[in-house]
This record gives C-alpha cells, structure tokens and sequence, in this order.
C-alpha cells in the first residue's frame, strides 16, 4: 500500500485515523467540515481540502476508506470517488452500512478496475487504545494490499481475552480479524454483531433494573436490600460467566454516577437491529430477544401510545375500569 | 334454592344483583358502604343491616355469592360467613380469586358441612343485559342448588355468537356457562380467560398503534392514508376473523372519541395476568404473547426505566453518543 | 355494473363466486386449471376458456376480480389484462397483496384508463354463508360502480355481532365493508387485520396449551384438573371477554376433536404478519405480541435450531452440564 | 478461620476444594457418595466419614461450605449442620438456592449461634485457574472469618478484564467480590446475574442461529456466503463490543466442531431464570429478553406444542389452510 486516505472524520473516523497515526502511519484525511481535519493535522496527518485532493495526494495503489453515515452519504461518495480513482486502487467501507447495497457498490467500482472492501468496524471509540474488531468483505487481493492497515487496527495479542478458554486453535489467526468472504459478508456479519450487542445490552438493562427497584424504598420494603450497584458490576467483570467488555462499560459509568441522572433513558437506535430483524425473518430464524431489545429502545423514545390508550378504553367498556391519569 | 344474598356490591357485584333481580329473583344484598345496598333497594333488593343478618334473612339452603377484591378481603368474609352459614348452605366466590386460594377455602368450609364454589364470572358490567359466562368449580350437589341462579346469570340461547361455524353438539350443553371440575378449577379456567384476554387486547392495540401511526402525518408523508379508525373497527365487526366483542368495544370507544383523549394510556393490571405466566412456566408452557401484553401494561405505567438509563450510558461508553434529552 | 368476471378460482376466489351466484348475480369465470371452472359452471357461472375470453364475454364496464396469490401470479395477470380491458373498466386485486404493490399497479393500469382497487377480503370459506369483510382501497368513482358487488359481497345487518355495545353511529354505514382511502391503503388495513389475527390466534393457543397441560396426568399431578377443552371453549363463546369467532373456530375444532391429532402444530404463515412487523418497526410502532406469533409459527416449523446448540454448548463449557439427548 | 470443610462435591464443589487445595489451604471434604471424596483426598484434601466427622475433624470456629442442590438437599444439612456445629461457627451456602429460603435458614442458625451466609458463585468448572467471582450476603463478621478463603477464591488482580475502561475507582475492592448485604442478597445477586446471562446467550444464539442459516445453501442462494463461524467467533472474542467470556466459550465450541455435532439442542434451566422473572414482575419491572430466553429453552424441550395444533385447526377452520405433516 503507497498512500491511505480516510473520508469521513466523525467519532469512528477520527479514531482510525488516530491509531494509524500513533502506528506510524502516513495518514490523508479529509472530511466535510473542517475542523476535525485542523484536529488530525496537529497530530500528524496530511490534510486534503477536497476529495479531488485527496485523491491526489495518494500515490498507486491508492487505498481510501469511507467511514460515513450509511446511506445516501455513503452512496454519493462511492459515485465520486468511481471517477477520482485508478485500475488497481482501492476503496473501503468501513462504516455500518446495510451488507444489501455492498453487491451493488462492487459491482460499480469494479467496472472501474477498483476493488471494494465492507468492513464492519466495532470497538468504539476506545479502538484507538485498544484496537478495533475488523470483518472484512471483499476479494482476497485487495484485502492483502491493506494488510499492513489491518494488522494496525487490530487488537493484537496482547489484547486477547484471556482465561483458561482454549486458544485460537490455528495461530496464523489474527486477533480481532476476519476475511468474511465475498462482498457484502463483512457488513452482514457486523449487523449480526450488532444484533447480539442488541440482545445483550437489554440482558444488561434489565439485570439492573431490577437491581435498582430492590435497591430503593419504593418496592417490596420488607425484602429492600440495601445493594451497591457498582460495586455488584465491578464484582461482575472479573471471573464471572457474564464478564464482558459491555460489564466493564456499565461497571465504569455506575462508578462515576450510581444514578445514572445525566442519562434520561431514551435510546437510539442505529438500523443494524432492524435490519437483523428483518434478515433474520426472511430466514426463518426466530429472534425474539433481539426483537425485546429493539421495542425496548422504540418504546423508550415514545411519549404515548395510541395502542395503550385503546386497551384502557376497552376495559373501561367491559368493566368499567379507570386507569391512572396522564404523567404530568 | 330457597335464599339468595350477595356480598359485595362493586360494578360486578351490583351487575350480578342486578340481572338476577330483572329475572325475578328474590336477592338480598350486603356491603360495607351502604350506597350500593340503597341504589339496589330501590331496584327491588332486600337489604342487609349486616353480614349476620343477611344469613339471618334468608332461608336454607342459604347461598351467598361474595363479589369482593381478591385476597384478604375474601377470606374475612369466608371466615366470618363460616361461623354463621349451616351444614347444606352454600357460598360462592364469584371474584377473581386466585384459584389456589380455593381449595383451602373448600377444605375450611367442608368442615362445617358448607359447600364452597369457586366461580369465574367473565362478561363485565354489560352483563345486565347481554348474561356472563360462568366457570364453575365444585361440587355438582352444589352446582345443583344454584342452577335457577345459573340459568339467569348465563346468557341464554340467543346470545350465542351466530355464524356458520357447527352449532354446540350438545343441545343441553348451556351457553355461557361450564362446569369445570374440582375446586379451583373455576378460577383456574377465568385466569387462563384473563389471560387470552391480555393477549387478545394487546394485538388489537397493536394493530390501531400502526393504523394511527400512518394516519397521521408525522410519519412517512409519502405513503401516509387518511385512515378513519373508527369506521375500520366498525367494518371490522362483521364476518371479519377477527371479529369479537373486544373489537365491538374498540368500534364504540373509537366512534365515541377517534382520538381517545379520554385515556392517557397507563393500563393496571389486575392480577390473573401475573399468576397464568408464573403457572404457565411451572408448567413448562411458553406464553410470550401473555408476557408481551403484561410488560406493555407495567410498561405503560413507569415514568423512568433505570435499564433504559444503563443501555444509553453504555452507549456513551462505547460509541459517544449522545440520546435525545429527557420528556419535558 | 355490466360484467363481472372472476379470475382465479382458489379456495377464496370460489368462495365469492359462490356468494354473487346464490344472490343472483351473473358471474363469469376464469381459472388456469380447468376443474374449478367446471365445478362452478354447474352452480350457475358463465364459464371462460382463456382471460381474453373472460373479457370479451363482459360488457362495457366490465368489472374483473382477481383472487390470485400475490406477488408474481398477481403482476403477470394486471399486466395481460391492462393490454385487454378498456377505459372505463375496473380491475381488482381481492387476494392478499403487499399493500406497497398497489400504487404501482394503480398507475400502470391509469395509463390505460382502467380503475384499480386493492381490496382486503376476510372472512374465509365461510363467507359464503357469512359474508366477507371488505376493505377497500382506490378511487370512489370505480368503488361505486361495483357497489352491488359489495352490497351481496358484504354480511348484511344480520351479521353484525350482537350484544349492548353502542350500534354503529351512522346507520349507512354498511357492515363488513368500509372505504379506507388512497390505493393500497385496504391491503394495508388487510394486512393489519391479519396481524391482529396472529396476535389474537397466539393468545388463544396460549391458553389452551395450558389448559391441556392442566388437564394432562404429566404435570403437576397434585393440582391436575380434569378440563374439558371443548366445554370450556363452548362456555366462552358467549357473554365471554373474548367472546370471538376465533374462539367459535377453536370450539369447533375441539368439539369434532379434543386430541386435534389431525394437526401436526407445524404452522405455516402467509407473509401479512411478516409485512406488518416489518412496517411497523419502520414506523416506530413496537408491536411485542405479533412478533410472538410470528416466531412461534416459524419455530413450529423447525426442527432443529443451530443457536440451541450453541446454548448447549456454552453451557458445556462454563458449567459441563449434560443437556438431555436429540429426539428420536 | 482455624478449620474449612466442604460438604457437596458435585462439578462446582470439587472446583471450589480444588482451588482451595492447590492455594495452599487446609480443606477437609465430604460428600454422600465416596468416589469424589476419594478422588480429592488423592489432591491432598483430608476426607470425612460422615458429616458429623466433617465437623468433628474442624477445629473452631468452624466453617462449612454446603455446595448442594438446591430446596431440600440443602435444607436437610442445614437442618442437620445446625445439630452439629456451636457458637461461633459458619455455615455457608455456595450453591443456587432462592434467596428467599435465606432469611429463614440465617434464623434457624441464629438460634443456635452459627452464623449464614448466603454466596451466589459464579463462575463454572473454570474457576479452579480463572477463579469465582463471589456474591456473599450476610454479617460482616462472618464473612470477615472467611476472608482468607475468599481471597483465594476470587480471581485476583491478574484475571480483571483489560482495555481502556476505568479501573476499579477503589483499589481496595477485590475483583470477582461483593459484600452484597442482608441475609439473602448474596443469592439475591447471583440470581439476577444468572438472569442476565440467560438474556446474554440468548443474544448469541440469535446471532449464531442467523449466520448458520446464511452459511448454509438450503436458504436463498443468491445472497449466501461461505460463513466460518468459528473464525467469526475467534475475531468477536478481540476488541469487538460483545467481546466476553460466553463469546470466548461459543468461539471455543465452534472451534471444537463447527457444527456442534454433539449437542441436540434441548436446553435445561435450573430456576434462576424463572425465580428473576417472577421477581421482577412482582416488581414491576419488565423483562423481555430474559422471559424469551427462558421460553426458547421451554420450547427447546418441548416435542409438540398444543396450542400449535390447535392455531393450524383455527387456520383450517377459517381458511381451509393445509398444514405440513408431522415430523418423521
């Protein structure tokens, strides 16, 4: 690989370009508004003022990853860069981008003589630390000239979870890494990713909601334990069957507040969920705790619902039911 | 049947009174709060000063159907009315009694020679007019005391559900009305009831949650129909396989109020919802349409979801992003 | 109306043809096998030998019913008879379409003249006795014309369920039948009817399942009751809260089989609740218990299940416990 | 503590002695049947007749550790230990008991002197080198006599989980230990994290359930890949958001046999799950991940399903849908 470029310096993109740089790296970015450019130049990287640019800057075979919302910004990057780029170069999708459009995306670029690559990205933000989880779509070729990127971004070793779990059983097998197969593989397999972190985040929510209600005054008093949230999630990253990185997250942000008051519990949600959902459908797999998740998060932003209003009425036509007022 | 007394004088209670009264019966009637007894005097009831002198007016084989709340309220009565019933009397409870309390109810009255029935009373406070359906567990020596009473309170050949499907193959089978078998049984099968019932009003809500959804226009403009709610309910009455006395009441809650502003959507629940899940994975059914309409309703009524609050911190842990601020 | 032909001869679509007979309507009829058409030429029908025939024996405007699977049979039939019906004509699509297929098809059959309605039809085989429920989507100009169509089509005032529920507040409204807008929008009601229908088929199956584990030696013998299934279900078809022609169904069912061994419990299901899932998450409408139906129905069609392994397994790992062995 | 004894040798019981054992302590075993006894002795552990010899070979203040299933095994040595110990003592159970039972058993001991404590034990067979994570309810004095016992237990500063979340805010805290409060709290604890664990392979089976289905030719072709889910599942276990330990389990399992041969997917549950779920609907907290973890395991046991028959007996009602054959 002669020259990488990044397009796309929101959160993910940054951090790409963030741990490229601190590997030693020649990192060129350009992004929309400039300021995150100012902020990555000041650590090392080389800026573009235009894709054109960036295009330019890069000698063959020029690699640019794409790390833009999905969808349309994703598409009109494609289309342009189709044009900027040279037989032999090529492009990477490393944001969450729905695995259906990669076939279709291939397809263009390779008119073009340009390789495509979907590349599911998961690590968050912390990635610049502590590597990130790569799922590479895409023809063996073309992930092979982005080795040396890949092997960057990637955890490494060191970071491997430990335990007495038997190692990788092959070692030539790359921490955090995998060649998914063909086009489209590498953002199927992030949505499934991000439909199990899906799953089990609602595992997490209601382990401790519980936890809250017996720990507050309000319910059961007779049987009131007085627990230390905290303390409980701590307890839990260590040893325990459902230690994980999303424990170490909930342990971190209960010990900096017990209380959770910034957070007001209304939850996004980011389209792989639904997606999986829907994959999953057409599959004929039933994935009922997905499902909780994702109505979980939709009826967390809801201010009312028709449907409840309609099952009061209802008892109030048989049975002559009042339900509690309106939250005011 | 020689006397017949009610307890308990809520909106069943007083249906209960009512309709036997409209079919001429001679009842008397008992409350705590004397309003009900002085509204049903003037309908024709005889009223009680007292639980002693309800038995007191009536001759046996006396029958005393309690119409009270479940649980305490219920079993003061059973004892109190253990003391003054006599061998060959007979006493009803006629509440949504959990059906494990009645088989030590039985055992507890069978001692002083007084039969006990544990009857499921579905059909709300239209049952006046339109007769309830009865889920009777207990003796049938006893069942066979109550029959006149039975015969009123079931609704009588012509409220049959009409349609081509096969008429009851048992013409002496009586609509509305089933012996069910030991003691307890009769509460057992109105729990199950109340439970398809959960089920079956959270499918509806469902349903008009996305028929209002896309009748209003803050979602997808483009495909977005003028739907009228409440002629859809109305068509929906007739030959539909959905048709039901639930939809009935949806049609005239919605031709009353399209908007339902009456109705701020926190729904209770009132137990029987609670005890099928927990019999239901005792016995190693799996009901998650039950499950489904009970967190609806207990989600309904929480203002703030600690999980919810978890999930978004989580989030922020991860990824950095921010959720949408709390309701105002 | 001049003419009136049916195409597609399927359970449903003998069914309405049926119906138009007994009520005196001349009705003609298309089918690709040919035993359909036979069978309801001796009912009275004008028999057709190909779909240009069909439109040739109508007059002037001619008004064709398509009952046909949706999907391919659909499109491939609206595109043969664009080329062969005239301006002024009204086709319609009776069968259970996606209701985003409409627009489409209407625009295409506008560009010939011809009006399109999307009509949701349910009822089942029964309606030939008991009338359909209609839900009709498409301009009102082509719905009038077809009006005595819908008129014998629908239940009638006799159909309408009873009971003391408020009668509908406007006397012209037609029972079973409702106009519910733009194109596409009566399958879009059909559809969520169907959804409904899954919620409401899944509660009552839940119920009955515990009930039959109630009433079964195997569990829980301390508390076994002796249930009649089919006396239990016969009691709630009247006054009941779920009173319902589902519970009808069930009751009837039960009635002629109280094993049901004719059923395998493998349950297929024909895409509406699928559609509706998937709408409704795009809408931000949770919907918890049509996506319970929807995947017991798929699961009761699997015979094994990769992730239960995968439990299975997991469980091996962290605990070595020994899950019981594969059914045989 | 002067004397330790472990009366259980069941996988968990052997685990907890061996761990003891190769740290350096004292530990004197019991168990009803003598193979695991001997099988210890062999590791250097000091092997009991009888559980009076147990507590006989203990010098004061004695401490046993009941590791016993749990309901009435573990009430009858609680009965039986609290004949035989004195003043002073502690009694301690370790396996997965309702914490309801602990508050009673803590009395019954009180009586006599001896000290309960309630220790929910995470952490499987693995624990032996990964260590448990401990959740003890009960008094602070006991749990202080234990102390030594619980150092070597937990997993020590090396097995906390690495990357870049905060460390534990008090460097005082042991990992894998809480003192989580009041009599019962312990279990109370380690019922809630059995519950999220339910939720969180749940999460993963989903997943995997998913990719199975992509990776195999029997489901739509066109968009198949050639999947590796062990090679999946390796990447998961790096840097990736659900990176945890029950990934590094499924990761292992794939990696043993990809197609998981061995295990037939029938899932036991061992009533924490349940215990949460009535839990948490009697607190009014709903919890819909959990409750479709334990009704996939239901299912997964069942070999027919009532309520299925009876929805293909409605559908053949209304319809006259066919449903598929039973399987062969």
């Amino acid at each position: 690989m002669a020259g990488f470029g990044i397009y796309g310096l929101g959160r993910m993109g940054q951090a790409i370009a963030r741990r490229l740089l601190r590997q030693g790296h020649e990192v060129h970015v350009y992004n929309r508004s400039p300021d995150p450019i100012a902020l990555l130049a000041k650590e090392g990287a080389q800026s573009a003022a235009s894709l054109a640019d960036l295009v330019g800057q890069l000698e063959a075979p020029r690699c640019i990853w794409l790390m833009l919302p999905a969808g349309e910004a994703t598409d009109q990057a494609i289309l342009a860069l189709a044009d900027l780029l040279s037989p032999g170069d090529v492009l990477v999708d490393g944001g969450n981008s729905n695995w259906r459009d990669a076939h279709r995306r291939a397809m263009l670029l390779e008119q073009r003589g340009v390789a495509f690559l979907d590349v599911g990205t998961s690590g968050g933000v912390h990635g610049v630390e502590r590597g990130f989880c790569l799922m590479v779509g895409g023809p063996d070729e073309a992930i092979d000239i982005l080795d040396p990127v890949f092997d960057s971004l990637s955890p490494g070793r060191s970071q491997e979870s430990g335990g007495p779990t038997p190692p990788n059983p092959n070692p030539a097998r790359r921490p955090g890494f995998v060649r998914t197969g063909a086009s489209g593989s590498g953002h199927f397999v992030k949505m499934v990713h991000n439909g199990i972190e899906y799953g089990m985040m609602q595992a997490i929510a209601e382990g401790f909601d519980l936890l809250a209600a017996t720990a507050t005054p309000a319910t059961r008093a007779s049987e009131k334990f007085d627990l230390k949230l905290d303390a409980i999630a701590d307890a839990w990253r260590s040893s325990s069957v459902i230690s994980s990185w999303l424990i170490d997250l909930a342990a971190a942000a209960l010990n900096s507040d017990p209380k959770l008051s910034a957070f007001a519990g209304r939850i996004e949600d980011s389209g792989e969920g639904r997606w999986m959902l829907h994959d999953a459908i057409e599959s004929n797999i039933p994935t009922p705790a997905l499902a909780s998740a994702l109505f979980a998060r939709i009826q967390s932003r809801r201010d009312n619902a028709f449907g409840n209003q309609l099952i009061s009425a209802m008892r109030m036509g048989f049975g002559g039911h009042k339900e509690p007022p309106a939250r005011t």
